[in-house]
């Protein structure tokens, strides 16, 4: 059995992370990682009529841009993971089709891209697959009139709410030696401390990822001194600094080896607030900012924990807690 | 690798359907397959005060039904894979919450349940999982007013639409060799022919079916003969017929080996028009009719083929076509 404890995945040969790129909105592009992303958009609209198009549009180029930096076509990729935020993952439906590889829809909200990235490496682990592409997207407009407001209101936001980031991110896995690889998987339950405040999702977050990054520990016996960086998804500023007070009312000392990718893809001057959310935060920090510094051999083994809330808006009308989820993958360099 | 073609998994060691369980509401219960349910409701509420906290608690009692037939516990379940028809998921999301089982969220639309019986199969399969849950669920009142009219309108429906199914269907995935297995499945592409219409789905999602059939078909170098019985999760009148035609006019001839769950599940008499829709439509048929009559003997080798309309409310106000999908698995009884 490639499992230990009861939630985390040993790969017995470790998935290779081939290449990854990402596709970023113009305020993204401006903010401290710009210089990580492979496209940033000059507007939110990426020549289409729509928010929604637009979307569909990033994911895909972020697919086409990552099989671009291979010798890899389209026909070469045996099966497509992807998730969204919108309404039936609309994005990634759409960019299935225009892809034409064979298709997995997943929904995981923001953690979609860590649940992507940990199916694709047990179906090239498991003997069912050579290459795997994991992609999803988020958009601030798509996001902001459907969870929230109409954007033309121009409603005023609270300082613990987060800015949903425009963008995609696109890995492709295969199999291979040297490089960056995929090790270690723990799949996350759904976790609900009761938080009903749709302002202040990285909280409503914060105990799922807990509960995942101490499963990790607990299933592979390890500590965070075996990890030069473990990275949450979109906690962003109050759900990271709640996430470090209970992991460290464990027993766990992380320090500064804990960052969030929500903290990090905007600078505070941006005015986002706490910080960056969606899908597609963890998406293009992790296929840009990560991977990146791992190959210059910033991190040498590095625990990305996707971070979603999953809640709807007609579970909030109805009275409903905001449930969490995580799942965390361990990336390390093998070159 | 264990694969066939660029779409067909043949498992190494198929796993074995362990249990399977089925909830559905009252018009259900009346139809031609009541026998087969597991619990069929007094009304679509089910002891909650909306429709939608109703179907999170369906989806959840076939999970626990499904449970009760083993001697498995929560905590003997690895994963639990499972989504749902309404927006986010949440469904699938609560129940997970309440279950506790580590949990991977799907989005196929209507093909879910075909969804989580690959990716279950391939967890088993690949040594990452004992024991997997896959289910989902919808409603018939949440589906309608999410995606057409507020139900109390009671605006009329043409003849080619379809009834959404009320009810989840729970299966639960295990290593063994004497029972049903899965022993193969075939991962679908995005099809999109450019139909519009809302209120035919079936022929929206037939020419992903079809597409999906051949391709097992070539990929493993079979024909109908090979099955006792070929059947589509919801394409229903429309759907059947058009891609009973489409396969026909590949050469592939059916004859009475092809059915269709969506004409399964309600008798005409029952003014549903073209047949039973929704996520629930192919769980409760495949959990219930259709497992039923393998274990009976009725059926040695059978190909199950999960449809699903990739469409939102959304897509469709910005002029979009709908795109279908279809993943196949194929049962075999080693009993």
């Amino acid at each position: 059995m490639k499992r230990v404890g009861k939630q985390t995945i040993i790969f017995s040969h470790p998935p290779l992370i081939l290449s990854s790129a990402t596709v970023v909105g113009p305020k993204e592009g401006e903010g401290p990682l710009k210089q990580t992303f492979d496209l940033v958009l000059k507007d939110n609209l990426f020549g289409e009529k729509s928010w929604e198009k637009a979307e569909m549009k990033i994911l895909q180029e972020a697919v086409s841009i990552a099989l671009k930096k291979t010798n890899l076509q389209e026909k070469d990729i045996d099966f497509f993971l992807a998730g969204d935020l919108l309404n039936q993952t609309i994005s990634a439906n759409f960019a299935a089709r225009n892809l034409g590889i064979p298709f997995l829809g997943l929904y995981g909200a923001c953690s979609t891209m860590a649940e992507s990235l940990i199916l694709g490496s047990v179906l090239i682990d498991g003997g069912f697959a050579q290459n795997v592409i994991g992609a999803v997207s988020s958009h601030h407009e798509t996001a902001e009139r459907q969870y929230r407001f109409p954007t033309e209101l121009g409603t005023q936001r609270p300082l613990t709410a987060q800015w949903t980031v425009t963008g995609s991110g696109a890995v492709i896995l295969s199999q291979g030696e040297r490089g960056l690889r995929i090790t270690k998987a723990t799949v996350g339950k759904v976790v609900d401390f009761g938080i009903k405040d749709q302002n202040d999702m990285g909280s409503a977050m914060a105990p799922a990822a807990v509960d995942t990054i101490i499963r990790h520990f607990k299933d592979t016996n390890t500590t965070p001194d075996d990890f030069d960086l473990i990275i949450t998804g979109d906690l962003a500023f109050m759900g990271k600094t709640l996430a470090q007070q209970l992991i460290e009312k464990e027993g766990y000392i992380l320090g500064n080896k804990y960052s969030d990718c929500g903290l990090l893809i905007f600078d505070p001057s941006q005015d986002t607030h706490a910080g960056g959310s969606g899908c597609g935060c963890s998406a293009v920090v992790t296929s840009g900012y990560l991977l990146h510094s791992m190959k210059a051999g910033k991190y040498k083994k590095v625990m990305m924990v996707g971070t979603g809330a999953l809640l709807s808006p007609i579970t909030v009308l109805q009275g409903e807690s905001i449930p969490g989820i995580a799942h965390a993958v361990v990336i390390e360099n093998f070159s």
